[in-house]
């Protein structure tokens, strides 16, 4: 058990609106985003977020990826944690975050890295 | 767009094997513990994990519940990731956490807590 989990939160994001309220399209968009990066998704839960957002669950083995869009501030918090289940772990879980923030066009992030596990 | 995002990796679990082993098991009663401390859950997706584990995500408005189970290494990582959608949040973010920390029985854990958005 053992991860590296990425969290940002995006702001003033210059997107075309629908990205931040159409959860289908979020979901689907995401998943294609994972797997071109040879991230293999097992399940895809796509729903209405909070103040009319979408939101965006991706489960992988021992792994996620979440985002959660507000619209009206034009926010989203976007999370990728993957597990060691994954090959090239760092590389992935990097390249995913910067292909997902990048599709939102943020003006500024916050941004962190987490170990996760690995304390036994 | 602001929150409160509770992380924790527990190791060495002495619950019942079934609860890290179970997908179905492990999201009907996150989903109710979720519920119990008046958590509006909207979606909840649960299926198997890595190395035999489970993993379950519970979406609500803006917020996330997250479970991943390591049941080789007796390990679980936890994610409660609640924006303030949520009334009482800290209050319940910390009570829901406290919930599934205990589920679990760990012989110990490392916890994190990060404010997410809010930068604007």
């Amino acid at each position: 058990m053992r991860g590296l989990h990425l969290t940002a939160d995006l702001y003033q994001c210059r997107c075309d609106a629908h990205w931040l309220t159409e959860p289908q399209q979020l979901g689907r968009w995401s998943r294609q985003a994972a797997e071109a990066i040879g991230l293999p998704v097992e399940r895809e839960l796509s729903c209405p977020g909070a103040e009319g957002g979408a939101s965006t669950a991706l489960l992988l083995p021992g792994s996620h990826v979440l985002l959660h869009t507000w619209p009206k501030e034009r926010g989203v918090m976007v999370d990728v944690c993957l597990s060691d289940a994954q090959e090239d772990l760092p590389a992935k879980a990097r390249g995913l975050m910067q292909a997902l923030v990048q599709r939102f066009q943020p003006q500024w992030t916050e941004q962190r890295s987490l170990d996760r596990g690995g304390g036994e």
